[in-house]
């Protein structure tokens, strides 16, 4: 049942034993939400823990430096920032016990007894700063920090489309408090530093795009032998589906990753017109507007070229 | 002689043909204030023009489309952004007629009749902002494109040192204006879109990138002989200073370009605790704490050589 922000008020408020429910393959918003969350109820004398399916990437260790689990038998189970109960990962379990779900994601599916739904919000941070005020519960620098963080990082630094003023309201709002990293700090960690084997990733990226259709079009490839050669890990591919729009004139990027040999992974991203979601469908993939993807197998030239006609297409069909 | 908010608005309304000097080699700061300012006294049906000593870059075109030249005898002259006279390039015959400067660089010479100084605002656009609100003047969703420009270009996108609250606040405000070009599209243009020649010029600071004392010290260099060939031009390493800091554990970052044959510039830039403009200053140059430059002659290697033992003093100085 979706409800408003005094109802989740009122249900925060009369909870005493919370488990926090974060997505698997956690991202900065997800584990914003739930440690910053967790900080503000302890704070209120609360029990209060946040789990999540998989390891927090190290890079998100600022978040929880003050955090040590409780370990008790929880009251009240709070999902945030999931759509789906598949999202939980193996935590999935927790799909029909969830008591409130705090989330900004339109496609969200109700599976939650109560669901705070933020659809225009750009990250689900928002949605909990304005709960936590909402219940007059008090937010710390530390629950600043994380709060702050999962904004920053759902909207690229406050760069996308999804940014509205009440993104920067609440931004300003956090940075009247002193995080216990200094805000340049966490934002150099968060958005600009890159380890050595990453730098590598994107410089075998950008080394391989080719522009195509009259430069609308950057196409890339990373093979297995690549990735091999180069010593660098999956990981260090993590969102550099982004890197070929980079190019001045790009309207659609396509990164193509062999996964196996002879299966390839591709990531579509689109500027302001093309939709990504319609190319990797023909493909039997989906995703979003601007976000999408599909797997091919092939050889690499097959794949390539199928995937130029499809682009080719959707700039034609779009008006380009 | 410095002048308050209220005292800036009262010169402002009594201003009737506006010249508004820009600064050379002109940033998104300087002409976001220009254009947004030119723009609020044209819609109070005052005379008002904008001029820059250097043509004003093409990434920056988007602020001038509604603008053309009234061409007039200018009663009143402004400045915007302008610490110095020396800094308004060939129009800097202008300096002892300012009558009100606008800025927000606590180095200002105080040259201007009035001194309008935020010095505590990430961008002089903040300033401008303030000053128009205070004067009641309007904000149209082009003066509002403008200032949300020069407030995003002067913060890296708010991740810079110079973010406050006021920022993200002001930001807000605009926000709520309907840009004529989307946000969405406004901050790509500005932050993540890059010429071909550019992202080449990068792919050569990156490979050229070594990591020195234990990875603390990432030092890259591009001689005339490799611009030469790569065919990419001087403009392409504008601003490149700051890519080697992007390796994980960076703390001085230093760029050796070669000028002349022999003649190299050097730009540091530092992460949170080193001295850039010490280093530069015991090679007879300067600058701020976190960027700065100087001029070193002699042959490549050596050059290294005496920039690395000079970064490595400093590291042990600061305590790494």
């Amino acid at each position: 049942m979706r409800i408003g922000f005094e109802e989740a008020a009122d249900f925060l408020n009369g909870c005493t034993d919370v488990l926090i429910i974060t997505h698997a393959s956690p991202d900065g918003d997800t584990l914003g939400c739930g440690f910053g969350l967790c900080r503000a109820l302890r704070q209120c004398g609360k029990k209060a823990d946040v789990v999540c399916a998989d390891p927090i990437p190290p890079r998100y260790d600022f978040l929880k430096e003050w955090y040590a689990p409780q370990g008790f038998e929880p009251k009240q189970i709070i999902a945030v920032d999931i759509a789906d109960t598949k999202l939980m990962g193996k935590l999935s379990d927790y799909g029909d016990k969830v008591d409130l779900c705090v989330d900004h994601h339109i496609t969200n599916t109700g599976y939650a007894k109560r669901l705070l739904l933020g659809e225009k919000s750009a990250a689900a941070c928002e949605v909990v700063y304005t709960l936590l005020k909402t219940a007059g519960m008090p937010i710390d620098e530390t629950a600043a920090m994380c709060l702050y963080t999962g904004i920053a990082t759902d909207t690229g630094c406050f760069k996308f489309e999804s940014v509205t003023p009440e993104t920067h309201m609440i931004a300003a709002e956090l940075y009247r408090y002193e995080f216990p990293l200094p805000a340049a700090k966490l934002n150099r960690r968060l958005f600009d530093i890159k380890s050595q084997s990453r730098v590598k990733a994107e410089g075998i990226i950008i080394k391989n795009t080719e522009l195509l259709c009259d430069g609308k079009c950057a196409m890339t490839s990373v093979t297995l032998d690549e990735e091999r050669e180069s010593g660098i890990s999956a990981d260090d591919f993590d969102g550099i589906a982004s890197l070929p729009m980079q190019f001045e004139g790009v309207e659609i990027a396509v990164t193509v990753r062999e996964k196996d040999p002879g299966r390839f992974k591709i990531s579509i991203r689109t500027g302001t017109d093309a939709n990504a979601s319609r190319i990797c469908s023909s493909f039997g993939g989906g995703g979003h507007i601007r976000a999408a993807g599909c797997t091919i197998t092939g050889r690499l030239d097959d794949v390539k070229a199928q995937l130029l006609k499809a682009c080719a297409e959707e700039l034609h069909n779009v008006g380009y």
